[in-house]
């Protein structure tokens, strides 16, 4: 495919050491050219050399900025074009002025993702590549970014061109059953059809069991904090949030709260939610009543419930304790600085499933036992060893559920023995469904706004 | 000079497109040598070239991330030493993470500025182009980033050489007359010396000339917007920064309101001072007191003086005109919305030095006037084309100052006609003063001072 040609800063926004700009599209270098002075053209060096020089206003002959430039040709690039990236000093306005400069010459200002996109559309990424880069861009912990690494450069990918081969073989043989019945072929009889199908579907459900633990890690760990008013909720908002150090994002827009919001507990992102509830008043679960408890819990990947100890248990830490019963949930019971006189042994066995933690978040006491009990909860599933694909994002999810929908009406269908095209048809839409998510047949604009969540120069 | 191999993260802290991680020193090929996996080893590449790869985890094979590996060896890099930047997916797992690695494996985390420390000790910068790599960084308007780029050229130090070169030939003369009279030089006169010191004193005048306006450029025009309460102090700084792009900084560590503080109003950046008092109350005369606004009014360089054109002068208002008697001040009669009470003709004729610009910035009308008022005051001194020299910095400035002092010394010595050899002490000192400015005989301490204001990874 042929493209214009693009440029933005690839850079974070801010004050460094370096900012670049990245130019792609048949006229990168014949742009970027009209300004470069150094040792020679640029559309003589050679691909992948880096290039001292100055940027000069070719009007006035000024020096806008000193520069390396690097020259890296179609086709092995980012996005399999010429790519020009103009290395400058680290600064807002020397990096705006160099931009400007190289729209000014022919370069038009690159969408969000377009880098990316161009990668897509000219089939250096299928589109769950594609749709990694950004989860690297934003993973929260080493992990996280290892599985987007991975999914980066293609595993997943390879795992359902798998399948899709396995479907579009079983296709062919229905076809040539159908065409040809006079043909020698294997026939095609119900139980080669429910083999292969069970087979596929088998594969999908494994790749789904990993979707929850691949969200939370790409998304993080949602987790409440509830208890009843001045039990320590803020207080262990706040330990958690600096004993560990927040992950701070930096992106335009995003408020100290939501920065805030995650913090990575040995390795273990959490998200916590309503914090800012939390922060506001002490007293949330007073303020915002049970029905809204009962909303931000069914959100909650984990709880935790922060109980008194210095008090017997109330009707309202019931309540809660029933309103977690049956999600992750692990117990604090908070205050051991004071008198206790909550009997936390009767509480253990009245609920054997749940961890309790005794601390003091006033005096640093039994935090260390409460994250080791978050990483157990946590690492006790699935996350195993390195070597699994997971799937962690929404769209690939439903699009797998929907493959698999696609399957179990095949299934359905051979049972009640529907005739072969019939069939066929199921198949089919469960192939497509697996293409979707490395984008064969998705629209434009699907594409397009998978895109504009990347962020821009890239 | 042998130094070790240090690494930093070169780009600003956030999501992009790119992260750089930089590595400078005698190991920087080796060490990233032991994390990359490409086609050739990073040791048999080309200098200035750019390599793809991936690195891994040497003890578990691991790949960690998809990088871009530029190799530029000594002395053609910004160091004169090895450099090696991994270009990364930018993201702070990722780019944390490669850096873990790079430190891990034999490189030491650079301290700020570090690079360019080593750019000046390994001799490709002088002192005063390495100062001005900082003011190129933080520059905030295109001006004050052209005259920074000038200077890291090297156009002061070109200047200051040839200032110490003569200073020098003077005493050279000074020696040979002392030492070898019998010798037939040219006769050191008093009248030669005085010549020679009046020449470099009116150069130095003429660098100092330069100063303010040089200050003004890289630290913004700072601004005290003053007033009687309720006449539209705070409306009139909402206006600015909103209608005008705020130079957003997103330095860690910067506030909010200092962020807010600078805005660029026609290509001069503006330093709004005492933006705080403003916003916390509209009453900053009433909160702070006369004395109070004096101080703040000491600081300024331009003075916003806002008025209401809906009432009649106030001793208040008077007071405050008298406080900005003899300083670069604009009046601004607020408030044309309503029935005019204030004769601003009379005004004007009063003070016929001083602008005087009719707004509603609640209906948004007179802004622009204002803001050319505004550019026509800037403009109107000393900055002319781009040719000039600025002096900007007050390290320069001071030194500058002492040098000259140094030569009125001598000149003055001159004039009481005491003997060349004392004379000679002066001029000695005058030369010392102004290689001071390049890096000549500056103590570690002081280099280690001023390179701690850099950022990291520069």
């Amino acid at each position: 495919m042929e493209f214009d040609t693009i440029a933005a800063i690839a850079t974070p926004m801010g004050e460094g050491g370096i900012a670049i700009i990245r130019v792609s599209g048949p006229e990168a270098i014949a742009v970027v050219d009209k300004l470069y002075r150094g040792k020679k053209k640029l559309s003589t060096v050679d691909s992948h050399t880096i290039n001292y020089g100055h940027l000069i206003d070719p009007q006035t002959g000024e020096r806008i900025e000193e520069v390396m430039v690097s020259v890296m040709r179609a086709p092995r690039t980012y996005t399999r074009e010429d790519v020009v990236e103009v290395n400058c000093h680290g600064g807002l306005v020397s990096v705006k002025r160099v931009l400007q400069y190289i729209l000014k010459y022919g370069a038009r200002l690159a969408e969000p993702g377009e880098f990316t996109k161009r990668a897509f559309l000219n089939g250096r990424l299928d589109l769950s590549q594609a749709e990694a880069v950004i989860d690297l861009i934003r993973a929260k912990t080493d992990r996280a970014m290892t599985i987007a690494m991975q999914q980066v450069e293609g595993r997943l990918s390879k795992l359902i061109k798998r399948l899709r081969q396995d479907l579009i073989e079983t296709l062919a043989h229905i076809e040539v059953t159908i065409d040809y019945p006079e043909h020698d072929v294997e026939e095609v009889t119900q139980q080669f059809l429910q083999e292969k199908c069970e087979k596929v579907k088998a594969e999908i459900n494994r790749l789904l069991t990993t979707a929850e633990q691949g969200k939370i890690l790409r998304e993080g760990l949602k987790t409440a904090i509830i208890g009843r008013p001045n039990v320590g909720k803020s207080s262990l908002l706040n330990a958690l949030v600096h004993e560990n150090k927040a992950i701070v994002t930096d992106i335009p827009g995003t408020t100290r709260d939501v920065i805030e919001e995650y913090v990575n507990v040995r390795g273990v992102p959490l998200q916590l939610i309503d914090t800012a509830g939390i922060r506001e008043t002490e007293d949330v679960v007073e303020r915002i009543g049970v029905e809204r408890s009962r909303q931000v819990l069914e959100e909650a990947d984990l709880i935790l419930l922060v109980l008194n100890i210095a008090e017997p248990l109330t009707e309202e830490d019931e309540a809660l304790l029933q309103l977690a019963k049956g999600m992750k949930t692990i117990m604090i019971a908070n205050k051991t600085d004071l008198e206790p006189r909550l009997d936390t042994e009767a509480l253990q066995a009245r609920y054997p499933d749940i961890p309790l933690i005794k601390t003091s978040i006033k005096e640093e006491q039994g935090l260390d036992e409460l994250e080791q009990a978050i990483a157990d909860l946590y690492f006790s599933g699935a996350i195993a060893a390195g070597d699994m694909t997971y799937v962690s994002n929404s769209r690939h999810i439903a699009l797998l559920n929907e493959a698999k929908q696609a399957i179990d009406d095949a299934l359905a269908g051979l049972e009640m023995g529907v005739p072969v095209d019939v069939v066929q048809i199921d198949i089919q839409k469960a192939w497509e469904k697996l293409g979707e998510i490395i984008g064969d047949n998705v629209s434009e604009s699907l594409i397009d706004q998978l895109f504009s969540q990347f962020c821009l120069g890239k």
